[in-house]
């Protein structure tokens, strides 16, 4: 049995706390972790005196390793060149996701992991101790396994997402691309995964299509969530909800009903601040969707096409200051929103019996996230009670 | 003699191009650094075969290190509060920059001073490495004597911002303030500062009193930079441009008369995203300005009060975004304009003869610093030619 004491946290966030304080904040607290899992949580005067490991936070913040419900880190390639040029107002020629489509299928599988274990480090020295991770860049039976049996070698968290776009060569032959998705993809797919997604959207998929998908993932006992009202409004808010999806993700154009059918579901919305922000779509207003009620969780949507930002702080600093949300809410909705969106409830907590994910600032308050973006302010991760840095 | 030779560099960004190739950017590329100089620049192919140390750059993208020519280092306390009401849509009724000014004049050199290496060491591990540093939390004559002092112990670009806001002291005697800040205070910073700064905007300081203030550092032989159009159009940015300054920072509230008297001078104008990010001021054109012809650079502005960012990245990131510059054009901003900004020739630039401060970045091209916010993508920083992680 391996413990570690870390004493003297200036400003502990829980997030086990009340109905009016769920972040449920402790001053000079100390927290004890006993073979991967939080085993005490109190004032510093109070802790245990014996562990095998003291760590002094010299007055420092800790909070829950954040929980990032939504990436897409399995490809091949970049898309710089055509960031480049969309920031700079140009069009640009080259194929868009289809070209991380040929580079994802024409990549092996020891260059997809080991690219996958690099961002899996580089997640974890930004503080993300949960990721969930998407297929979608392969778009046949043989990548989209690939793609899924990768991801299951590092996350839990793993979403077949074959109806990501429907590929070139199935262009107009959207309902055979359908068929396949949930025929032989979702057999080879489903052992790998537990989640069901679909690119609910025009362009994308149809809402009937998006259905058939979703229906057919959930025959298969995974469970479902959405992409949707990304480029512009529709009907993948209420489709999610109607079928019980833990979350629906994007939500930049929300209609009223949109929003009162979320709030009446348990249904989380997650906003992706990194999508606005990389493609300079306008932000959609958080505030507006937590005073009515709905669960807001934040994610980073890691991808090379529409954000390619890994950062959680970066995120909860856009949310801030662009989507309308206070620090303490955008905390909350990048650790327990997270957890919520993936029906977690071992992460985004630090209370006894949950995992020792747990995050170290070099900060005296977690509010320095989004009072200082961009500066790395992750000084030690603990990943399972296992120190990451 | 010390030499290092980096090799194997995909992408050379070194801003010693010709007029329609500013960046001067190469490909599979190398350099040597001699001495805290860089020797050599070229080929890959053609480098020097003998080095005491030699660095395989694997393809990744090399730039010089970031010239932060705006910042405010030397502080006590920070004011997380009342950035969190702020950004919460609240009112903040604590002291604002008084409350720092307060807590700058209790700290002892030894606390300042050890928070100012901790800000330099932040620094340079995000790339920065040159950065100018001004007073302006003392308000009487020892404390600002103090900052200087202290700034000059890690830079040669220290700024006395004497002229930095009205202390309460001096409560509607701005004119008898001013009488200080022109008089005793100016002898007891003079030595220590390269630079003399006025904050010229409604609530700080007038017109008049600025010129007054300028042409007193100027008749001590120190060079102007100004303050101005921040929270509206004044006249500010025409008075840099009239005494010559080298830069004019803020510029987020800019006429027509301001963009053509720059266009038409030499003193840049030096852009801050991270304050318009963090007081959710709208964003200058960038844009607008490149294309009139004036010289922009780019800046944290590092301050407790209204950008605490230190983020020479983050703040390329929302250059581009909100700004509309080109990925090219803010990463010339942020190196080659800072060295503009702070009239330095040896900074700012991979070529003979100039100083080695250079960034390997944990990407492939320059684009990532933009395509990818928030993350840290700084691998490697030389400064003088030494390793600095
Ligand atoms: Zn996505
Ligand atoms: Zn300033």
């Amino acid at each position: 049995m391996m413990s570690t004491l870390i004493t003297n946290i200036g400003e502990l966030t829980t997030n086990a706390g009340s109905p009016d304080d769920r972040l449920g904040t402790l001053h000079d607290a100390a927290v004890l972790i006993e073979d991967g899992r939080i085993a005490w949580v109190g004032a510093s005067g109070d802790a245990p005196a014996h562990a095998d490991e003291f760590v002094d936070a010299g007055g420092r913040a800790v909070i829950p390793g954040f929980v990032d419900s939504h990436s897409h880190l399995v490809f091949g390639g970049d898309r710089a060149a055509e960031f480049e040029a969309r920031m700079a107002g140009q069009k640009y020629a080259a194929g868009g996701i289809r070209s991380t489509v040929a580079a994802t299928r024409g990549a092996t599988d020891d260059e997809l992991r080991a690219r996958l274990r690099g961002f899996i480090a580089e997640l974890l020295a930004q503080g993300t101790t949960t990721v969930e991770i998407k297929s979608g860049y392969g778009l046949d039976v043989a990548t989209e396994e690939r793609l899924v049996r990768l991801a299951s070698e590092v996350t839990e968290e793993v979403t077949y997402l074959g109806a990501h776009v429907v590929p070139a060569e199935y262009a107009d032959r959207g309902d055979e691309y359908v068929d396949l998705v949930v025929g032989e993809m979702l057999d080879a797919c489903a052992p790998h995964s537990r989640w069901i997604d679909v690119f609910c959207e025009t362009g994308a998929f149809t809402v009937p299509q998006s259905r058939r998908v979703l229906e057919a993932g959930i025959a298969r006992g995974l469970k479902p969530r959405v992409h949707a009202s990304q480029l512009g409004p529709g009907d993948g808010v209420r489709l999610a909800v109607e079928l019980g999806a833990a979350s629906v993700d994007h939500g930049t154009y929300l209609t009223d009903d949109d929003i009162a059918a979320l709030a009446a579901s348990d249904t989380v919305l997650t906003l992706l601040p990194g999508v606005e922000f990389s493609t300079r779509q306008p932000y959609p207003d958080a505030r507006r969707l937590i005073d009515a009620g709905v669960t807001v969780a934040i994610a980073c949507d890691t991808n090379p096409g529409s954000s390619f930002t890994s950062s959680m702080p970066f995120c909860i600093a856009v949310a801030v200051r662009d989507m309308r949300m206070t620090v303490a809410e955008a905390v909350w909705a990048a650790t327990a929103g997270g957890a919520a969106a993936l029906q977690r409830e071992d992460v985004g907590v630090i209370a006894p019996g949950k995992r020792a994910d747990v995050v170290l600032l070099d900060a005296p308050t977690r509010v320095h996230l989004a009072y200082r973006p961009g500066v790395p302010l992750v000084k030690q991760v603990w990943k399972d009670g296992v120190a990451a840095l």
